[in-house]
């Protein structure tokens, strides 16, 4: 695990000086200063998490982590069963998922990573430009109702198996990262982490997953509560709360994060669950927050608490509830029209087009 | 024009079957119910507007109405000059406009419509896929604060033009049409017609444009007072705004939501300019208003306050205020990811994934 503790602790600030460059770059382009909103922040981040202003962002990646949930197959805190979470698996290789779609959209490969998936995923043929990693570190976490979800080893492996899958990539030459989750009962895990780390009360946090009524998610409030209770040991340290209340997966994409974030490639978070590995890695390294990019705004009540926390501002907000990577997916292809407006429109001389006011300061009326 | 007004009235609501198909179908796929969110509307709203489930968005056209406005000539409403408009279109032609880039990820078509851009445009060979059409009715409109901006005839033709572009699109095999706009001063015009038709303040409905400061925001609300002044004449007919407030290139795009309409091809609303143009479609015949998609919030006050009206909530809310179709051309993309979705997703049957609930009713916890 030293080298994933290694791998944030390295993470610096964005680079100043190449978002000025790119601020300039957008100013000489055929529009209004600002009008293109946030695809030019997009622009200006792309320049300081790369430190280049021509970063190209050509070879995305979604890569979306597995796993599941003792406590998913202790108790009803979902409207599924865990069997689901290794047949969506199947379903992401044979290309028949929400996010086999999008990650078509995109042009970008897919990534599953089994971080411990419970049921046996049956085997086949991924389809063109998706990957599978068998790196299951055991079959699910355990019921966090009564005892830690995972030991310290557990936690180090699953950290260090999505460390090596993003870092991978990278060397494959990946040069965006989008992350996505699969995990039966993960909401329950995230929004426990979330309560965990924020002391925000459970209710505010908890949300209804993948469609429970309101007794189901009473029952998952009252579960979470009791997580919380059993696994207090007084400690808000990280990767303890991630140890008790946390998920295989969850770990992985923390992985994920620290080995693009040390590379200087932007990362593509997606709703509540990849939010709240985000805010894990964050606590450790709060500088790491601003290279990551806030694909949506999920349904889910926790995921608003934690990109407040991370002072990170949705890019969409299309009522999405799915995960999978389902919105990072989306969040890719506004990153990829932030880069071909940086490098595809003319400059006001080039294109023989007159700036505003007449050669007045900008703002002025013309 | 009576084609245009034919085709208007012959506008009839929505499929209902369809739509219920739609929603059927979202339900069999590999997701939880309603997770996918908007694009699951936008999957219901194109069965609806085109009576298929399978209805294809595959041939996307982007088509820009460009035009100049006598207001802008003649007062300082616009933080560039008049010119700016001829040199923009030659510069849609070029490929080097946001429209051009994003035209380009959506792979769509760039079509721009002249209905009467003051200047002479440059001529030069259009890039691939970017089709000119010259139909300009008069050098600009006339200057609203002293006179009607069009005659009842001008209106006609502008109408006409917008009409037989989108028709000619479609009939070369355009499948969903996005709308965009270029013309200095037209968010002048557009903020006349809004407050002449809705009644509500000028400065409530009027922004800053392509950029004003404070002073040239006061001044051009105290323009848009004195033309709904002059050219008061009690009426609040759409077609007598349109020609005394409106302007050519807003005029045309009344012609081609007309004409998309009738044909039940998908229409893509960008910003300010072309709801107002929706507006005055569906004053005209407000069956028409579910047809349209608005693909963004614009920055424009007056653009929040048109979306209400004719009850439109828009798809993205990303700061921009550029026009050119920037907008409705990132929807497009949307659209496209609605239509993947609905294609490509294996059904919970044929990717053997369970169900929620182990066969007990949707929504309760399994």
């Amino acid at each position: 695990v030293s080298r994933v503790l290694d791998a944030l602790a390295s993470v610096g600030p964005l680079d100043a000086e190449a978002m000025a460059a790119a601020s300039d770059h957008l100013d000489r382009l055929t529009k209004p200063p600002g009008s293109l909103g946030r695809l030019e922040e997009l622009v200006v981040w792309l320049a300081g998490v790369t430190g280049s202003v021509e970063a190209p962002v050509d070879r995305p990646v979604v890569v979306v982590a597995a796993a599941d949930h003792g406590v998913a197959l202790a108790h009803r805190v979902s409207a599924y069963p865990s069997d689901v979470t290794a047949q969506m698996v199947a379903n992401f290789l044979a290309g028949g998922a929400a996010i086999s779609a999008l990650a078509g959209l995109a042009d970008a490969d897919l990534v599953v990573l089994d971080a411990g998936v419970a049921s046996p995923i049956p085997s086949s043929q991924p389809k063109p430009r998706t990957r599978f990693i068998r790196a299951a570190v055991a079959r699910g976490t355990r019921d966090f109702t009564v005892e830690p979800a995972m030991t310290g080893d557990e936690v180090d492996r699953a950290l260090e198996a999505g460390f090596r899958a993003a870092d991978d990539e990278i060397e494959r030459g990946a040069n965006v990262v989008a992350l996505g989750d699969m995990g039966i009962g993960n909401t329950t895990a995230a929004s426990a982490i979330v309560a965990g780390l924020t002391a925000r009360p459970v209710r505010e946090v908890t949300g209804r997953g993948t469609g429970l009524d309101d007794a189901g998610w009473e029952h998952k409030v009252a579960v979470i509560e009791g997580a919380l209770e059993v696994n207090r040991r007084g400690s808000r340290e990280p990767l303890e709360v991630l140890a008790t209340v946390g998920g295989l997966e969850i770990a992985a994409l923390v992985g994920m994060i620290a080995a693009a974030a040390a590379r200087r490639v932007p990362v593509v978070l997606d709703g509540f669950i990849t939010s709240a590995s985000a805010l894990i890695a964050c606590e450790l390294n709060p500088t790491l927050a601003p290279r990551l990019l806030a694909a949506h705004r999920s349904v889910e009540p926790g995921h608003s608490i934690v990109l407040e926390r991370l002072g990170l501002r949705p890019l969409l907000d299309l009522d999405m509830r799915l995960g999978e990577g389902t919105g990072a997916a989306l969040a890719l292809v506004m990153l990829t029209a932030a880069a071909r407006l940086r490098d595809e429109m003319a400059t006001f001389e080039s294109a023989g087009v007159s700036g505003h006011g007449r050669g007045e300061p900008a703002g002025s009326p013309g």
